[in-house]
């Protein structure tokens, strides 16, 4: 029998096991389970599949992955409220696309060219504006701004599912990073209280910036010139640049993260790839293919041959927001 | 009278300044002072100059601040040997600037562009390269490759005091980045085991890449097309684009880092500037205006009024490179 000592020993050798449940809101599922699987064999000293901590790189998709993205991108609706409070100052945007559109309400043409028209009106009414005005009004516009259908703060409409891997990674000497294809400083203004994600652990699309003196003040200023669209083939190109190592395990929930799921695969050793579903419609949303935003086709037919994992928000979450529970009971 | 304990207790308390010096390769001086009196007054929880970990966000140059760059940078010694190896595929080099000139041995004429001749010179050499076999590449260089001075590997002309800056910086809960001019795949070959720097930490100038799949294998490969220079007022805009937030201390050697001091500096709170000034001809090299390389001018005579920190490498530092006194006694 075993001395009572020893048994500690033990029980703390298999701690991952044996401590509280680090997802509390995952149902027993095949995708909790494999989450659970990667990080015990990536950290457990002596296995065959023990990752060093300093390459227990982890990345994230944000708009679809982290937080919701319906009825479309959170950072479309900031633009958008931001063309309409400049429109007095621009009369041309009424006869010019895709400002015309946005001013009339019909944001499904505006947004008809994805990530990149966004990115355009980004540049449109964001140049000219120093870096730190621009935080400030990402800033206002959280404060404010309620999404139109839950009437929820948009930095409350983060996946508390998700929430719980970010911690549960980080717990286990993974950094985290998110890789989106929206805008690098609208995703770095809140990411570190909302995920734990310091600003220089975000990549995302950007424009370009120029510094300069302005009145005797040292100065970051917008410019209206494209800069990176990290999106799709570009996700693998823009995790080189800013982390210059390969992740070992990647989370997305669209074909625009095919590439950084398979980028992140392809490398040796044991890897994680996963897929968040959009299948709950009575919680969330219900989309894949075809959809205007978020379409994940290639993705859902790969997966499996592929070894990545496929989240069903449905089946194997628990809650989806991080207040649920307590928005059902009032 | 305070008993033990208490006693224990005030030493942990007020321990920075009990403790071994952090900074044994330096001599008593001002600049000395001035870095430890910076990282005391903002890790000290209370003082008024306090800054929470998460923003202690420290930046570093690399040529002449963290390792040398004399009789001219090691990253074009490193073009220049590849330029060689590849010159029989490439007879059009022979009658071409500024290959031609490297391959007469006339480095000045091919240097005289800069940090932008080197990287156009990267591009004609690197372009098709996988990034894979581009850091192999480095590292074989860096394993045989001998300075021609003082017949070293390369990194290991890294600068004894400046590796207990970082070690200083990080045990108090600083964040250590580089900002070069240079390459950053070049650089994050050695960083890591070098500088303790990770590659995420490091920034630099970069050509573009692309993502496709070469024969079934996910690859990214070197383009012949510029993606940043990494220099005067880049560095701000590469800092923001990487970090995202203002970095409290920065550590360069040339008016290309002045925009990167000056940037940091005007940030509200304490902030540390400082330039390693190579004055030490003996020891090194003293070099500063007029200058091919490293150029120091507009910085050493703003840097008083700024009140940023000029560390004189003949009289602040007792040794240059890590085994220097093992050397002299040989």
């Amino acid at each position: 029998m075993k001395s009572l000592p020893s048994l500690i020993a033990l029980a703390i050798f298999i701690s991952p096991n044996l401590q509280a449940d680090p997802l509390p809101s995952w149902n027993k599922s095949a995708s909790k389970n494999s989450i659970i699987d990667f990080v015990n064999k990536t950290t457990t000293e002596g296995s065959k599949d023990y990752v060093v901590p300093a390459k227990r790189i982890a990345v994230f998709d944000n708009d679809g992955t982290l937080w919701g993205e319906q009825p479309m991108y959170f950072q479309a609706i900031f633009i958008f409220d931001r063309i309409k409070a400049l429109a007095p100052q621009h009369p041309e945007w009424k006869n010019k696309e895709p400002f015309a559109s946005v001013l009339k309400g019909d944001t499904k043409t505006a947004l008809s060219g994805g990530h990149k028209a966004i990115l355009e009106m980004a540049m449109a009414t964001h140049a000219g504006v120093t870096t730190e005005e621009f935080n400030q009004s990402v800033r206002d516009w959280l404060a404010t701004a309620r999404h139109p259908t839950t009437n929820r703060p948009y930095h409350e409409m983060i996946y508390q599912p998700m929430l719980e891997v970010l911690t549960y990674l980080r717990a286990n000497g993974f950094k985290t990073f998110i890789v989106s294809g929206g805008g690098i400083d609208f995703i770095r203004v809140f990411a570190e209280e909302t995920y734990g994600i310091p600003p220089e652990q975000v990549m995302g699309s950007s424009i370009k910036a120029v510094y300069e003196i302005r009145n005797g003040k040292p100065t970051l200023t917008k410019l209206p010139e494209l800069n990176f669209i990290d999106d799709k083939a570009g996700k693998p190109v823009g995790i080189h640049q800013h982390i210059g190592r390969r992740p070992i395990a990647a989370f997305g929930n669209s074909d625009g993260d095919f590439e950084m799921l398979e980028w992140t695969t392809a490398g040796s050793g044991l890897r994680l790839g996963v897929y968040v579903h959009h299948d709950d419609a009575k919680r969330e949303w219900q989309y894949d293919s075809p959809s205007h935003i978020g379409q994940l086709k290639r993705g859902l037919v790969e997966a499996p041959q592929r070894g990545w994992t496929i989240i069903s928000m449905q089946k194997d979450w628990k809650t989806i927001f991080p207040d649920q529970s307590e928005k059902k009971t009032n």
